[in-house]
């Protein structure tokens, strides 16, 4: 039951993580965009900020306007606007400044706070604010990945946060395959939590036998298929994964360069050589799926890591390593089997509508549905995500190339 | 039970339809390649000639090249050729001549003649034949796809082939949806005959309750969705689609064009009025897709076409409009339903392997498989196929973008 | 004769400018490279005190660089460095901070102030410190440039300066052509001062009568242009020129905005609009050229330009718009003639050698030669310009397309 | 004096080597359009032949046109046509066929023939048809530089016309520097035979001493630079140049290959290897300029070229190594000096207006002025130009990167 008291301290809670976020990063740092994929960390800043100003705020009277300017910046879905002589290109908006954004935040974050400590919690508002601190939970994991490519490709490394993590002188779980037997599953968020329209239309599918990898595959394997040719040998590979492949100058995952031989990589923890025992990231489906066809697997479908999450590993892993613990790499996996956190998991499945998958009116119905081409799902979350934002049944997606997101390979096969 | 008498009819028969297609090209029409999805007719006919000099042929004693350069030159999956000084271009490549190419074929011909006539059929080589001349068919409607490009972007707008093909004045049948019931169905190829690799891997899939249109739409329906603003309502599309509607010079079906306020459209009977009552045709699977959305419906998965097909119109159709017939065009639907034929149909279903499904050992194991991401499903053949290359189980598959093949839109919804 | 005190006095005033120019700007502002041809200010304030740190300082015993790695950040013929693993762009440099880079600045600022005010100056040293004076002074124009750039394109259209430039009241003086007789003339740099070696080789070039315009184009004259449809007429323009024309979004100079009908443009003083009275600036080589073929006239080659300028306008005129009048706009013209400043001209002449052009020896060699070719010679300066950095003599290039530089017309004709 | 006669001769004469240069080729051969640059040869026959139809026949009563869509096909100037639905693509017009252009040509010029025999030839007429047939040698000149391209593009490397021409025992005449005095000379067309607008504006110029190269650099000596790491010093090159020299493949001249470390290349009489004692041929300009810095000399602007020309050869050399001898291929340079033939020598001159130059009106002042930005001038024809279409004044102009044209190196130096 959602009250006043829960839903104040609630707000607070996520949209104070968004500048916890950002407190290592100089002004400098918050303003340029290196690639499309890539928004500025100041343009999340404002763009959380604006959807709870213009979805929330400017529903009640006497509400003005922090800068009327505001909204076609920090406006996503900002096409054309008729009266405006420029089309806003994130990357390049030295204006308004870290401070000023940071004075919007707080703008609005007061005006809020009026509203959710006392105002009436609607039906029909509820669910408005509901979507908006998700909408802030999934910024802050782009926020990671941004943050992380922002100093990753400066040639200076800087350290985003120290980090204590090291597992080099212990080993990680043996692998080994979770068996789920065949039968037809029900699939899709069944409940009466939050949840996104994509994993609406609860549905059944039948799965054959198959069996799951216990935990992620490790730099270490991972090295073993680079060291073998595994990216020079277009027999692994896909055809347009092949292209991918070849056009790769450095074949490894993203942010590994070779130092005298040896293989190190970027860390929010700062340049270190990569340590075998934790679980590679930074890879593109494309390499994903070279890597378990070369080691005689093969990636699983969405359904049935669901099914096996569900089987092997009920309900959220608050344990697990979610951005809660600010930790900001992955871990060791040296639990027996281990679904969510760590890294977003690659699945076979291509992206696509549920049976009975409905769009929402209005601008609220373009959130997930016209995404559904070209890009592949990935299940679990990663050490960027809340632990209270995540389910099993979350689908996340991406497109085959994308390798800034903090993804890994878990193996599958049949049995 | 195969004969020599059998393979060498079967042979003779497959291998002049080759010809038969491009008998009313001029020499300069066999050369071009105005894009890249498009290769040149003669490219065609060297290139399926030489799979049976390279797979049959060169494997016996005596056998002499018709022409040692013709192995590069003729390969598909031709990448780099050490000793070679020159890459090949398919659409530069003005020699050989079509005449030369043509010499190519009756020496091979000659050849493989006396081979299927009189050889041992050995089940080495037997599975290999085969395969080479479901090759040619599908390469045969590719020809049809590349001709009428190439003759349809060509300002004369010659005609292929004079054409009685006129549905004007009749109507199609009505629309309606044949219900299928939930259940657990078997999908893939489950027989003795050939089929591809990508059938394979029979499994079983949970369906719910859906209904499936009995006929392809209309280009006089999908005229509606044409004045009816569908190209520019952002609400109808997929991110990527809409993208891709914005892009498009003319939005309607390629080879249309507006004369006078009339559409008009290129067919290999020549540039005439758009017929209301025949199938659209030339549409990408974004446009298929805002279609079914905008109309209230949406596309069937592939599982769900199959298992329509099967129980509605089981086994091939061999009255449906194949190019058996010799048509070069779409016609009116006029039977209760009609699943095989005419057009291809997009799926809703992403092209990708079936569980169980196994890569061949060598280069047929290059066959299918590495095109398993980015492409969409179609099913049921069109004009341009021959009825003896397809099956209900046949898998075809294009980028969601791609327009200059035979394919339609079939509508599906839940019930 | 140079001494400590002039030197220091001098070096003083012309490093002090760069900073000055920086002040209006946010750290933000510092960092961002909308377009390959603009540079972060933060680079160019780096990169001028790497050249005194490299060429100068780094050459004393006892000298510490600041930090080891912005000799490669800072270098602008950096290519590849071998040890290096991350390519530097710098638009993405995020780090050093604008802080860091004033620290540097004012770290070498100490060791150079030791030097000059103490040191001797050497025929050795004496001419590289001159050298990167003169290069920090065409950087300041840059700088100037590439601030307006991104302060222009940004939606905010923040003010660099207020300004009191207005001549909205006041009339420019009379457009007339000042007479030039033929002969040979002496063209080039013949003098003992500080010069640029692509205005060395002193040559004889023989002029028939001309006469070259006493004022710039003005904001007017060109509207009647574009009023006139000298946008959408192909015969006015050169072919190249022509898909440029075509290519444009708005059919005008860069900055300009049609608000309500009235052509606004974006200055440092603000977004105002266009002062009929003031130069036009902003245009292509193409622009001016087809302005000067649509009125009637021509463009002058560099060579009667310098001939012009000494004959009417003998030396350098410190009271011409220079940026050391901190104007940051071009200003009206009212004197009878006016050569330098204001404006950059457009000349046709394209860059290239003159007769006797040595390229120098080592890194100082690759100076200016390798850039003759494709490019267009401009003569005059700009307000971005100091007066104690330009000459009569001065050559200037910008490929025929660039309109970021603070360049106009100065028409002329055959008499 | 033209009568008609002669005229009837000159006609006939002229309109023949268009389809003499195209008889060894296959209808294959004459469509394929391999780069921007290079037309197809059908497309060559056509167009000439048109500039006949519309510019002369169709003013005379009575005309029928040969068929009303070619105007459009064969326009070379078309960009938009009204009432048209397709853009023409020059290498993707398979029709009409060559046999139907051939039909196009006879029934033309079975048309001029009447008229050019017994006509009356004005004033108004005369010009226009002499300008045709300059025309049509402008692009026999672009037919032998594209069919080489087709057929050098082909890995079977076809040979175009066998041939005797072979100086690989033979010494080229020793390379010496031919002197030419300072002083004020007089450049441009001055007499009253046909020639082109830009060689109009006879004007004055003063050059300084300087000695040019009695012979063209041979593929031996260029061979010197290559061997030397000439394609990997960047110290030799301009900056585009560089970037044009590292984006090569093959860092050697257009068409030259490297077969078991000799260096080969393909010419119109087959592959073979490169002649060290023929003239080095197919480099950009950006190759020629860097030879001639590496070598220690420069090229010579298009003045120098010209008094040089006029100075020790004038008047047109018809014993050079012109079309009319049908060799196509350059041949050895053994006279004392040869300014004209064989192939077309880069001047460091950009091609610019000379004073005076006026454009025409109508379309025939389209010529050549419009090209005036970015191209370099190039004199003294090649082995591909007719000896009765080229003087000394005559100015030829490419980009500085394209080498499909038959161009060479002439050095030059200050004295």
């Amino acid at each position: 039951m959602i009250t006043n008291k829960s839903l104040s301290a609630r707000y607070q809670s996520i949209r104070q993580l968004s500048t916890e976020l950002c407190r290592p990063l100089t002004p400098e740092d918050h303003v340029v965009q290196p690639v499309i994929d890539v928004s500025p960390p100041k343009w999340h800043l404002g763009h959380t900020t604006w959807f709870f100003e213009t979805f929330v705020l400017s529903h009640f009277e006497g509400y003005r306007l922090f800068n009327d300017d505001y909204g076609y910046l920090f406006n996503s879905y900002y096409e054309t606007v008729g009266k405006r002589v420029l089309r806003v290109n994130r990357g390049l908006m030295t204006r308004p400044t870290v401070n000023e954004v940071m004075d919007y935040r707080e703008y609005v974050d007061r005006h809020m706070e009026v509203f959710v400590t006392s105002g009436e919690l609607s039906d029909e508002l509820l669910p408005v604010i509901e979507l908006g601190l998700q909408h802030e939970q999934q910024h802050q994991e782009l926020l990671v990945y941004d943050i992380k490519y922002i100093l990753g490709h400066n040639p200076l490394f800087p350290v985003y946060q120290t980090s204590g993590v090291s597992d080099r002188d212990n080993e990680p779980a043996a692998l080994n395959f979770l068996p789920v037997g065949e039968g037809v599953y029900s699939i899709g968020y069944n409940g009466e939590d939050f949840h996104f329209d994509n994993e609406e239309g609860v549905h059944k599918v039948f799965l054959h036998d198959f069996a799951i990898a216990n935990r992620l595959v490790t730099n270490g394997e991972y090295l073993e298929f680079i060291n073998n040719g595994g990216y020079t040998d277009f027999r692994h590979w896909l055809s347009e994964g092949w292209d991918f492949a070849k056009s790769l100058e450095t074949k490894a995952p993203h942010y590994w360069h070779q130092v005298d031989g040896i293989w190190h990589h970027y860390t929010l923890g700062g340049f270190k050589p990569v340590d075998p025992n934790l679980p590679v990231a930074h890879i593109s489906y494309f390499e994903a799926d070279a890597y378990a066809r070369w080691k005689g697997f093969r990636l699983p479908t969405e359904f049935e890591w669901e099914v096996a999450c569900n089987q092997y590993e009920p309900g959220t892993q608050t344990t697990a390593n979610f951005v809660d613990h600010r930790r900001f790499q992955p871990t060791m996996e040296t639990r027996q089997h281990q679904f969510m956190g760590n890294l977003w998991q690659w699945t076979s499945s291509s992206y696509q509508a549920y049976p009975y998958f409905k769009t929402a009116e209005g601008a609220i119905g373009e959130y997930n549905g016209k995404f559904m081409v070209n890009q592949m799902v990935l299940r679990g979350g990663s050490y960027a995500t809340s632990s209270n934002h995540i389910r099993p049944t979350y689908r996340n997606f991406f497109h085959p190339q994308l390798r800034w997101s903090c993804n890994g390979i878990r193996l599958a096969k049949h049995i």
